[in-house]
């Protein structure tokens, strides 16, 4: 936990607090994560929640990584976590985690020149090449110096093969991204997280006063760490009794992305994930928003006719204006953001093809990298785009942990009908609407008493949805 | 059927046998074919047969659409059908159809201008804007003689309102597509289809010498028919007995698209899918192959390493040459092609992200438009892309038709090795690889003794392919 206020245009850190929770050792072959686990992340987060009486949920992110992602029971611990904890707890993806890993290394070096950022955590490793505070080539790889223990030192000797195996492990990992790394090329090389700060630490306590990291002293580092019969023993300056299990496994692994990247020499960097959150969200309230972008991105990737998303988005807003105080929504709420970018995004299932392009889009949602969404913004998106269309297959609805299902169902009632009234996709302005609700009823009113009498396309395609709804078992009288 | 042969550089029809069959009649609520509807197909089927004793199977293409296309149960209907022809059948997907018809009318009309065709059958209708014989606009909908009869006219009465509903949902399926038709526009409108065939006999029965079709004309066509009670009492000049029960349908769906499209008039042409496949096949000897120009497209939409790609096919290709006749495949085999188009496009998945990206190769390449690829075709493609790499989860393996599954297997194993042995994605040259088959067992073997001894990654990643092959119950050494 990072603790952090502003001050004029920067950031001050107030705190850091670090627990190793060490949730990665808790995963069974089948990707559950063990009750023990759990609890220990419990543990944490009501220690951490006593610290954070008194904030307003807006100031506080809170992300999950590598485990959550990949445990197959995430959900249980987030439904557990919402007990102790009165913020949501989001998880997000290994490309997101690269993003904001890169973004808090960026702002806490002065260094402007092009950098590779590498960061060791316990399960996954991530490796960024970017200019001052863009990010361009990104990558989350799933070896960790938890899960690489438990692979290859599992029986706690420090030998040659063990190490020899976890280097090569960890090439074959690198293999189909390393020549684009070494193409693109940068002009420092830093490293954050523990693993890289403890080897710094070591290598300061072996004598190298400026705790530069270099592929020979990693070499000496290996050789000196097999002079050790086993985990236990290792007794070495600067290493805390903490690190201590995991430290070969992290040697091995930087050892090997030294090799396969070319690196000559790395720094150690202060910041990284926590700070990048902290400085994002900084930036959501002074900047724009990087999710724009990204949904721009997105829609130009795909081809969007951006006309007609704007047109939809339009309309989509100013209904859900409409009806925001019955539903119960504030005026500022996310949920208009959500909406909007999916309003822009939805048509991008298109780039596949026309039919069904509604399962395409939802398809692209889910799957591609979304800088700034954590996970369930992103199959926010997706579920919108889902259902835009078509009839109502609520089966299909997925679960929601940080948002109300009734919310998202509300939102995808807006998007339709936004969609609805732009279906002949031309710039002919259309009549001023109005939403309503009356008692669950979903109203939508015209200024111009015939206008439907005077477009039977529009009043034929409305009939169809209200069909559409009332299967669904919702009402819409027009 | 059309059966033609080849005079100079052009082609000459020979002969012409249309059967109604109606299977778009036979298709319950849950889109099964009905055993009576199979029956009628397999009798026309045996009539076919004869008449093609003596054909070389590269000779022949038949192309199955809009009601195979629906039909669950269709792959019954495909087995039972190769009992009584031996030709295989192919399901085309809508667009393909479309761009077939296109083709079709493209040869036979002089004009060379741009060209809006329309095509209405039982179960869709197909509507292409081109220039000379490149489609740009082209789409397949769900709208045909037979199933808006089964709709809108299934009470036999000729009513203005029976044929108002009708025109409505037309409409409604237009109107996605109809703003930009409109606005791309066109030279020359033509119809082919029976129904389109049949409009203008009667046109020309009813005095209009020039059969021209316009929106006036239709009008009154409308305005004709009403004034019989029934479908079985119409007398029409020009009108067969066959085509009666459609008919109504047919002209609704045809004034329908006048309308929605602002069409003044429209002309008669006799060419359309069947040419278009016909005009293909000589193409596909004679010059290029549209399916190059479809992969080498669909590769730069989504930026695909071409570098990459191509070293991986040049050594895809090599390999199944050192093992075809084993394997029992021909020299000139379509599975070289497809091997080849596979490998140029198995990473379109990384468009959408890195992470499992087989499986959004497999979705881009199940989904996506490939002109000149039939349905079964594409799902080789998607097939090898999904199976590229990765653990070998067979029971994820499809089913298919026209293909042998062993076929496909062997392509599989030769694109995996050629992927892996390609890991480094860099240009440095390969050593001489040479493949073989002993008894079942697959061994790469190498020029120079010592090639694993120097690349210690190489061997790591045949190690691991060597364990998924035999989880896979294949056996691989090298």
């Amino acid at each position: 936990m990072v603790v952090a206020k502003v001050v004029g245009s920067d950031l001050q850190l107030v705190s850091r607090h670090k627990q190793r929770v060490r949730l990665a050792a808790g995963l069974d072959s089948e990707l559950n994560l063990s009750h023990a686990a759990m609890e220990r992340g419990l543990e944490c987060l009501v220690m951490f929640a006593e610290r954070l009486q008194g904030f307003e949920a807006s100031n506080v992110r809170i992300a999950a990584t590598h485990t959550l992602r990949r445990a197959s029971n995430a959900h249980l611990f987030i439904q557990r976590a919402k007990d102790v904890l009165p913020f949501p707890i989001e998880i997000i993806p290994g490309e997101e985690e690269a993003r904001l890993i890169y973004l808090g290394v960026a702002h806490t070096q002065v260094e402007s020149n092009s950098k590779l950022v590498v960061d060791i955590g316990g399960g996954s490793t991530e490796m960024i090449i970017g200019q001052e505070f863009e990010p361009e080539l990104l990558n989350s790889k799933q070896m960790g110096c938890v899960s690489f223990t438990e692979q290859f030192f599992n029986n706690g000797k420090l030998s040659r093969k063990n190490f020899s195996k976890a280097i090569l492990a960890a090439e074959q990992s690198m293999e189909s991204i390393a020549n684009k790394y070494r193409k693109k090329g940068w002009d420092i090389a830093l490293g954050s997280s523990g693993t890289i700060k403890a080897i710094r630490e070591v290598l300061i306590g072996l004598g190298h006063e400026d705790g530069l990291i270099t592929n020979k002293r990693l070499g000496k580092l290996i050789d000196t760490l097999c002079e050790f019969e086993s985990i236990d023993d290792i007794e070495l300056v600067g290493l805390t009794d903490e690190r201590k299990p995991v430290f070969a496994a992290g040697v091995a692994i930087l050892s090997a992305i030294f090799h396969s990247l070319k690196i000559n020499q790395m720094f150690f960097s202060d910041g990284a994930l926590r700070e990048g959150l902290l400085y994002e969200m900084e930036e959501r309230f002074a900047r724009s928003d990087i999710r724009m972008r990204t949904t721009e991105n997105l829609a130009k990737q795909h081809r969007v006719d951006i006309e007609h998303a704007a047109r939809v988005k339009g309309h989509a807003r100013e209904m859900l204006c409409n009806v925001r105080s019955e539903l119960g929504i504030k005026k500022k709420s996310e949920l208009f953001d959500l909406l909007e970018w999916a309003a822009l995004l939805h048509e991008v299932g298109l780039s596949i093809s026309l039919r069904g392009f509604h399962r395409h889009s939802f398809y692209i949602l889910l799957h591609s990298n979304l800088p700034g969404f954590n996970r369930e913004q992103q199959l926010v998106l997706a579920t919108l785009a889902r259902f835009q269309r078509k009839s109502l297959k609520l089966n299909e609805f997925p679960e929601f942990n940080l948002y109300k299902e009734s919310d998202i169902i509300n939102l995808i009632k807006v998007l339709r009908l936004a969609i609805v009234v732009n279906g002949q996709r031309n710039d002919d302005p259309l009549p001023e609407l109005t939403l309503s609700i009356q008692e669950d009823k979903w109203v939508l009113t015209c200024v111009e008493e015939d206008w439907l009498e005077n477009n039977k396309l529009l009043d034929a395609d409305l009939q169809e949805e209200q069909q559409r709804w009332e299967s669904a078992g919702w009402e819409l009288s027009f």
